[in-house]
């Protein structure tokens, strides 16, 4: 049985939702990566005695755990009291630490403000943990046969403490030495429960076995996530333990599988052209230029991507991309746009997007039409949809799926080739 | 003494920092703006014991507990299942309920696969909420006096039921009449360190009463938030409250606030645009197509935006734009951008972004460099500024740093009017 972690985030402004708590979620990857339970995460305001109480019904959970915030110099700072009455202990000025947060300041330029010696109190049998980024030093707090760490809650003071100090120590009072891996297979193509229905065999293998597991995640315009996470005593072990399943799952689901872990479908569509030596030139109505925002977040994207037209009003369809009068939601008209984006634009390859993202019905089209338009050579194509959801969310899903249909026509080798 | 909600989030992709739970942080504002307290919010994985743990142990604390995720289709989808445990109640297909979901496929053209009938499980002795986007309905049992609402995890889906029917719910539940109101005022222009400076007596005055509260929030492309919030016996009480506070920040502030609530930089500018019958067209290379899609994302943009030319490639600015040759990241090149987008898409205004997000100096001009062109009427003119940040987040600060030039240019009365 491997070591279980909780984390409690202390915070009136996490409750209140003034700050999203992004230091739990990193803090749980960290601890899963390093092979450590983690069962539960709690969020509490600055109240020294709902402080005491989530600490002690954690520590009746876990063996350890790390408490995130509170230790700054401020009268709402209260996690050294709630720590120090946990342990049974007393609250001690460590006058070293005084001078050591005192010469902080100096190095800014700065005097310390009297207020931020209350950063140098420590519970009588806690170690400090040295603070390199901000004024607030660590604490390890052993409680009986279990241990609370406490890091500041600015992100980047947390991190490189947790990083460097607490996640070793947890690591070394770890009996066991399992490592957990985890891999990510991104799909587009099937629903939530299409993939169920598609993978029923081999999540009825893994019930059975309980490793790896096997979760799905709809993550809207990163796709729809498979997520494999497998348990063995060394990473190699793990990682065989992966291969296999994963096989079974890529046979499973063939092309709708796009990427694995960071990849997602822009930096896949991108690199499927850079490959081929081609270039793309985009026309969007519907989607208003996300498809392009997209792409140009990925860096390196200007060795691909020549431009786009975003031809939201349907003059600028007819005068600058050249389609023929007449209705402009149609697979025709997104045919005329791919070609008049390459044409424009100077690209290889054109890709159009026309559609009804709402609030209302356009040229008789219901909400949520979609057609692609493809110009990869002599060959002009398009593709259609019907994509649910609200406007925001029907121009996502139009996103990656327009992306999709062009990785789809690269890989079955449409087009020309360098 | 008012009632009392924790806040579930369900999901083991939550505990291992595949997604950050932003659901506990919204829910936890909206009860805090209707009055209840919020004391503990919990993450727990998709593991039914947990869960059920979890649950006994909110209830014991508080008299509501909110749950979010877990009520898909699929076998990790077990919230259900744990709020019957709770309940000490059988879980019961309700056949009715199969046909609204089976309808909800229908109406997409799609078959319902049968694993879907799941989400039609209820506890015996719960009420359904209707689903309205998804199809997971929520559900609201009673524990004893106490009640568990359950809604599902997918943000939108769970913001519509909550408004809809849990915090009516609660509402009614809750004893208490304090009401509580809040506002957030928009604004681009100052640093937090400086609002604090230009608010310091504002916030003196309010300290020593604490009545309303004042809180910044820097929220990237979404501008820096003052925000608000007063408590009184009634609504009308709490709004007088706000409005003399709210005049004082105001006229500290002048025009670096933009907006209130829920009004956007994009929104703003579209009104101003609309009101004085001015047609808009965008140039875009560092950002790529981001302002053209951000604009497209309030409905109604198409009476306004023409569309834009995402000239990524030099080529592009110089071919379709009519930029002249030589560096195409200055104050002129974006001002001759400006001049290009609103010939090519026959608007009256045009706006040009161009600049270096990274991750490389380009033209010689270092990582930051923003030039915003702006072309109405006769005048022709550009302002610059050097942004800091990630590559997405100079992205990101381009984009509410070029809509707030064009607003301060519209309130300034530059340009034709009808």
């Amino acid at each position: 049985m491997s070591l279980r972690c909780e984390v409690l985030a202390v915070g009136t402004e996490l409750l209140l939702g003034q700050v999203v708590d992004t230091n739990s979620a990193w803090i749980g990857e960290q601890l899963a990566l390093s092979g450590i339970d983690s069962h539960l995460q709690v969020k509490v305001g600055d109240n020294p005695a709902r402080i005491v109480q989530a600490l002690r019904d954690a520590l009746t959970r876990a063996d350890a755990v790390v408490v995130c915030g509170g230790l700054g110099p401020t009268h709402d700072d209260v996690t050294r009291d709630a720590i120090a009455e946990v342990m049974g202990a007393e609250l001690v000025l460590q006058p070293q630490l005084v001078e050591v947060i005192r010469a902080m300041f100096e190095a800014r330029g700065r005097a310390m403000p009297e207020i931020n010696s209350r950063q140098a109190m420590v519970p009588v049998g806690a170690t400090v943990i040295e603070q390199r980024r901000g004024t607030a030093p660590g604490l390890v707090c052993p409680v009986g046969d279990r241990v609370i760490y406490a890091v500041p809650g600015v992100p980047h003071e947390m991190r490189e403490m947790l990083e460097r100090a607490v996640l070793p120590d947890l690591r070394s009072r770890s009996g066991e030495q399992a490592s957990i891996v985890s891999r990510v297979l991104r799909t587009w193509g099937h629903s939530e429960s299409g993939l169920n229905e598609l993978l029923a065999d081999v999540i009825e293998d893994l019930d059975g076995v309980g490793n790896p597991t096997l979760a799905f995640l709809a993550s809207g315009i990163e796709g729809l996530k498979v997520r494999l996470t497998a348990k063995a005593s060394d990473q190699r072990g793990a990682l065989a333990l992966l291969v296999g399943i994963e096989q079974r799952i890529r046979t499973a689901l063939g092309s709708t599988v796009f990427g694995v872990d960071g990849e997602t479908m822009e930096s896949v569509v991108l690199d499927l052209l850079r490959e081929r030596g081609l270039t793309l030139g985009l026309a969007e109505s519907v989607t208003g230029g996300l498809v392009s925002a997209r792409l140009t977040e990925v860096a390196g994207a200007s060795t691909v991507l020549r431009g786009a037209i975003v031809s939201y009003a349907s003059e600028v369809k007819h005068e600058v991309l050249e389609v023929p009068a007449g209705p402009v939601v149609t697979a025709e008209a997104a045919m005329a746009m791919a070609v008049g984006a390459r044409r424009v634009l100077g690209a290889d390859v054109g890709l159009a997007l026309t559609g009804v993202a709402g609030p209302t019905e356009q040229d008789g089209q219901p909400v949520g039409t979609l057609h692609v338009g493809m110009a990869i050579g002599d060959e002009v194509t398009a593709t259609s949809a019907r994509l649910p959801g609200t406007r925001d969310q029907m121009r996502q899903f139009s996103v990656i799926t327009a992306l999709n249909a062009l990785r789809l026509r690269l890989l079955d080798g449409a087009g020309p080739h360098p």
